[in-house]
């Protein structure tokens, strides 16, 4: 397409192409999209991308994302502030907020420790999850890190940190999906679902 | 996820939700990715939607998309300009443009002829090709709308429009895709497809 069509437009496509899950196609869509928008929704639409990145930051407690100094599930007081949900992305609080099982508080990690991709411990918010563990009276944290290796590591090293200082540090169970069919499962899932096996009764 | 996040990121993913083709799922992730990116991404990115809607605007002979008074298609000498072919939309001129089969000039209708949605021949740039059409010489106009009922009735009206002028009026072929089965062909395109049958030999 590219011998006669715009710099303009070339820019926008590859704009487009860079964001993650857009290929070359649906790049070049929203482009024709963009360009036969109102003036004034152009507007909407860049200023809402302008606000949302200077207006949010990390929450100063849990380092979720909030455009406050202290996130709205960090100043709930009905929430139990005993037990803290480590988890690698603010993605993930949305994730567990959906199943309105956990009334507790979070830490956003922002990242898994990985030494292929020269992230050790001191790049990711280890350190303000531990002064927050020294401070309040914390009794459970709950690693809810994804279950890939780095993810595994990042729950081990936080959870060898946190040795000796009196808490409860447990991990989310591994097992077969709810809905799923053992047929498809794959060996290791189904390995650790056999392991972590309850009483019916 | 609403209840406590910010407004900001709430108001980014509707933005990102009312682009075609990108759902919740999609939007939220876009709308992360954004936080994510680094202020000056955030310029480039914005600045290259800014840019490509103010620059870009239809050319003054075939109504296709460009920076320039006339595009680069119309402008190229080496194009035989007594043949132009008819497209509902500029995403269409790319596609053709792909092939390398057509050396001829475009014209962008920017819409079909819908009275359903109200959309009527004044609605699209039908006048400009009749005036462009009695103006220059013009040997073949190929009609490449698509093979829609409201692509067939403006290919149709068109060619009305164009009755007495004493220039070949043709439309693109159907028949089965290449690489298809028959197995999975829809009846009536086999049925014109045996209808436009040609002989090998």
């Amino acid at each position: 397409m590219w011998k006669n069509s715009s710099i303009y437009l070339i820019k926008l496509v590859e704009q487009f192409e860079s964001l993650p899950g857009i290929g070359r196609k649906t790049a070049q869509k929203l482009a024709y999209h963009i360009l036969q928008m109102p003036k004034e929704k152009i507007k909407v639409f860049t200023n809402s991308i302008l606000d949302a990145h200077s207006k949010i930051h990390c929450c100063s407690v849990c380092c979720n994302f909030t455009d406050k100094e202290i996130c709205g599930i960090c100043l709930d007081k009905e929430r139990d502030n005993s037990t803290i949900c480590v988890v690698e992305d603010p993605k993930d609080v949305d994730a567990i907020e959906r199943t309105h099982e956990f009334s507790g508080l979070y830490h956003v990690l922002h990242g898994v420790i990985s030494p292929l991709n020269g992230i050790g411990p001191d790049e990711i918010k280890i350190a303000p999850l531990i002064n927050r563990v020294k401070s309040e009276k914390i009794v459970e944290i709950i690693m809810a890190t994804n279950p890939t290796v780095e993810g595994e590591a990042t729950a081990m090293y936080i959870s060898k940190l946190l040795k000796g200082l009196e808490i409860k540090v447990t991990r989310l169970a591994y097992g077969i999906p709810v809905g799923a069919t053992l047929e498809y499962a794959d060996e290791v899932t189904l390995s650790r679902a056999l392991l972590g096996r309850s009483e019916l009764f």
